[in-house]
């Protein structure tokens, strides 16, 4: 494919619709009152290119699989990429001038609820990690011609998030992806750290194996053309690095500070006139339609619904087994029966046991090395437009690093499942640095997710199997300790519904725990039956939802009296959500065991104890509710 | 300071030490029956020639400021790091078999529960951003001759935290601080992705500004030179990058996969045979203990301690005023009285009000650009050894992005203090991305913190105050939205004790807010009681700890009926902290008002309608509550 350079009218045409792309986002946010219309001037001519050059879209079906893919990793110019989508002639022009209003979708940042936006964005560094998993499934996956372009702010490229992206990329070869930086020196307070130093970005995407292209980002020729070297390089990525101005065209206002985020108030028409000066054409003809993509080669039918273990849950009861292991076994299983079943780890893979899913199918396991940000990135990437049914696992508490991705997720309405492993002081003498105590509070206030706490590896299967049949980010926390397999092999366990696992006409108080501390509730009821105090148990499969009903119920059977205990810290926890579930009925006790303090190296089943949550507290426990 | 090659004995010395580390890593980690004695190898000649023939320490005082500061990054190599200092003569060889047992501080990642750690390492990734923030103290404030060291390893190397701090250190010429990279080629689970491309490290590291040199790891002479060349180079942070092998001088293991975190078991006899024949001098001869720093240029005496505002709040009552920009005055007060309390920022001063700072005291501004999770470590660092009083602020959910260092700062028992703007769906139409709605959950999960939610300027002042002199991580919560003053100037605020912001003796229940639902709340009362209805607010101002006495009595005194209401989603927040106080009370209902869903763009009093936490949903639920 050679090079044809645009015939001079092409070129006059993108130039102007960059500046109608300007003008469309000085109104929007002359009519919203605030957004950032320089952050958007800076990348006009970038847009422009883009949607009415290279991309190619699918107005009908903007989440066509087999079209190309648009990330605004700088989500705060919103307003030029809505412009560029209305220019293409997706939705009606006057639309824009709904900007940020309560009841319209053109939000401050962009997000789903837009048909023609994959993810979220606004929260910086985050899009070159989901266009990497979007071409990482479109190299090795769908094997399509789609191709996968992002546009990355100057500034957020300090973010670490964005380099671990970049390596990936270099790494994985993906020459299908383009990483456009848009360098327009100036940040939100001041001058970015590099500036114009465009050599210096140069050298950077280089050495992190990619193929670095610097151009005049305000020419389209140039532009262009980079776009096209993009397109024929083979085995790297290419980076366009940009060389653009804030506010370019915008007089008195360009490449000033002091500007970020400010719509042009009483400067706005002023610019507007002197930008439409700058057309040459008619300022109101309209755009060509962006390319299409009829001619691609199209990506694969798949069908990521209703997928199965392969075969049921195969224990003995009483067996010891550690539910990290049965999310191994689980996860193969369904990746047997369903080919879009991927797995994602950050080198913890022979820890979390999603090495289980590599051993039989290489080809859908992707190392994204240490590197948690870009993991749940990318995962969220390959799971958009329902390409895959994605799992990440990692040590639960590394899934801190990514809590802003996560968090993300929820507003790019992804499925991603997130497994974390080694969760509470039960992991032992590896220490605090190791051990999950704050990963259920962090997936609880992820809105829409599902938190499965398995306590054993029945009921891990098939939280693993629930999971990859349910929308939202689920998070499933697994266990580095074997436990005993409580369940049948065919016993049905639903989102939302818990189980008594013991229970007695007699009993006078309930007690709930997960995990590892559900063995120290049964073994502490066990004990206080030789002494005549008679205890239910319950295990909520879910911390969230959780099953209420099944919790009031029981818990006023027993005169209102509970015991949560869980290997977590006292907040967010399991027991902060009983106590939510409880919170509007009267009579009720709850005394919540938790880990109170930083702990430290030492044998699980002391650390259990010196933290407060064995069966043995657990019995002191009951004693005082009984008092209270 | 010209180079002199060592004389043989001393480099036939520190091969002898390396050795006797290996051997060290060996013998603890078969005591311990855990940990890494293959990744300690690795790092036996840099420790060596570190410890031995580099840093200045005072082992009567190991934290003594004006000593050389090492972060080991990659905390899994511990025992190594305790061999170290165990050869130097800080505390006796035999107590390494202590390692990971639950009665010694020779924990499996070290802690500063160790008087010779600063902070706590093991969570990857994080400790450059440490030593970019002790370095940036050394040469900005201390303006001392110590010098920090860092030991990175390759696996972590892929953490986009570490190119942040990397960046960092090179923007701000920090040629005090010396970052070693162990290449050793292997990480957890397989190989890392770049192995031993020893030119790919090279032309990163040099592309981010540092004097990039590539050694033979286990030469102790390579090593020395290296690091005096560190020492010499100005105006540029040094990266020495080692070539090094895991398992080094293990025969059969060294190099080789699959022996990642394991003791050597029944293999370790041999191996430690092996290495005592390569010992030339005695192998019990005792090391010579490090170089001391009394000669060192020596860092001020600094008195952190009992901070005071230069001047007290100076409100009136109603006065509107943000609690953003109340932080900022505070702040610049505080600084007015000691000249150790930074701030730091990710290039949302104008937004977080920071700048006020900056304006008066620019070169105790610390400018971090769009990296949270390098400002976060950096704070961290520069708090370390009590040098500094570090203020951190960005947008409150933007510290999702540093969830872990925050966690791990927390067993670093570091005493920062992170302040969050831009919370909750009040911000308006900028959107969800940049709302702060799952932030309380988050710090309230950290041990040992103290989350301050102040609702007007004067309390905000206080929090500050407060903050700058209270132990472990502060958090404050700050709002967009301008609200009415309600405190007097003279008004004592706190920790742990609440305010009755309205009461009467005829309450019939509890209201509880904060931030700008606490006026929500007041506006709920006022219009309640046109209809008869007489309801008591209460401002907690520090949601932990929450005032558990006050919240008991009142609600009691109201018949135990409450409303909670946040600008927060419901998991973590103010209402699970209001629950938890509650949950061994009897005859007590919450009924709780929180952000059910992902927010999206629009005005903030009409989001803050729709969400469900403004006065008319109060007035609802406080009718729903008389009837429980």
């Amino acid at each position: 494919m050679s090079y044809h350079k645009p015939e001079a009218k092409t070129i006059q045409d993108l130039k102007d619709i960059a500046h109608r792309l300007r003008i469309h986002s000085i109104t929007s946010t002359q009519a919203s009152k605030s957004g950032h219309p320089t952050s958007c001037a800076s990348i006009a001519e970038i847009m422009s290119v883009l949607f009415f050059n290279t991309l190619r879209l699918n107005l009908k079906f903007p989440r066509d699989p087999s079209s190309d893919r648009f990330i605004l990793s700088k989500g705060h110019s919103a307003p030029i990429l809505y412009a560029a989508w209305a220019e293409a002639g997706l939705f009606p022009i006057e639309d824009l001038q709904n900007l940020r209003k309560i009841d319209s979708d053109l939000e401050g940042h962009p997000t789903p609820r837009l048909n023609f936006i994959d993810v979220g964005t606004g929260s910086l560094g985050q899009g070159v990690a989901v266009a990497a998993g979007m071409a990482y499934v479109g190299k090795n996956y769908d094997k399509a011609d789609y191709r996968t372009y992002v546009v990355v702010g100057d500034g957020e490229s300090a973010e670490g998030s964005i380099w671990e992206s970049l390596h990936f990329a270099g790494h994985y070869k993906l020459d299908n992806l383009c990483v456009i930086f848009d360098v327009n020196r100036l940040g939100q307070s001041e001058p970015t750290s590099l500036q114009h130093h465009m050599e210096i970005y140069r050298k950077r995407l280089d050495a992190f194996g990619f193929h670095a292209l610097v151009v005049d980002g305000h020419d389209v020729e140039e532009l262009v053309k980079a776009l096209h070297e993009a397109s024929i390089t083979k085995n790297k990525p290419t980076a366009i690095i940009a060389k653009t101005y804030k506010g370019k065209y915008f007089p008195n206002i360009e490449d000033l500070e002091n500007w970020h985020g400010k719509p042009l108030g009483d400067k706005a028409n002023e610019v507007i006139k002197h930008l439409e000066g700058l057309i040459v054409g008619a300022t109101d003809a309209p755009a060509n339609p962006p390319k299409s993509p009829a001619k691609l080669k199209q990506a694969p039918v798949v069908d990521i619904t209703n997928v199965k273990l392969s075969s049921p849950p195969n224990y003995k009861l009483g067996e010891q087994v550690a539910t990290r292991l049965a999310y191994g076994t689980a996860l193969a299983k369904l990746a047997q029966n369903n080919d879009r079943v991927i797995a994602l780890d950050g080198d913890t893979k022979n820890s979390t046991f999603s090495d289980k899913l590599k051993k039989i199918f290489p080809e859908r396991y992707i190392e994204c090395f240490i590197a948690e940000q870009n993991l749940a990135g990318v995962a969220i990437g390959a799971a958009c437009r329902d390409r895959t049914i994605a799992f990440v696992s990692t040590f639960a508490t590394f899934f801190t690093r990514a809590f802003d991705q996560i968090r993300m997720g929820a507003i790019s309405q992804t499925n991603v499942n997130f497994v974390g492993s080694h969760c509470g002081v039960s992991i032992g003498e590896d220490g605090p640095s190791q051990m999950g105590l704050e990963d259920i509070a962090m997936f609880r206030a992820i809105p829409g997710s599902t938190v499965f706490y398995p306590s054993d590896a029945v009921s891990c299967e098939r939280a693993v199997e629930l999971a990859a049949n349910t929308k939202g980010v689920c998070f499933i926390r697994t266990s580095r300790p074997n436990t005993a397999v409580i369940y049948g092999n065919d016993d049905v366990l639903a989102i939302g519904k818990g189980k008594v696992v013991k229970q007695s006409p007699k009993d006078q108080v309930l007690l709930i725990g997960a995990g590892i501390t559900l063995y120290e509730c049964l073994n502490a009821a066990a004990e206080l039956e030789k002494s005549g105090v008679h205890a239910r148990v319950i295990d909520p499969f879910t911390i969230k939802p959780l099953d209420a009903e099944l919790i009031i119920e029981n818990g006023r059977a027993v005169g209102g009296r509970v015991v949560v205990v869980e290997d977590h810290y006292q907040q967010g926890g399991l027991g902060e959500a009983v106590l939510s579930v409880l919170a509007e009925q009267r009579d009720f006790v709850v005394k919540h065991l938790y880990v109170p303090t930083v702990p430290r190296s030492g044998p699980p089943t002391v650390l259990i104890d010196m933290f407060g949550i064995s069966a043995r507290h657990v019995i002191k426990a009951v004693a005082d509710v009984l008092q209270l």
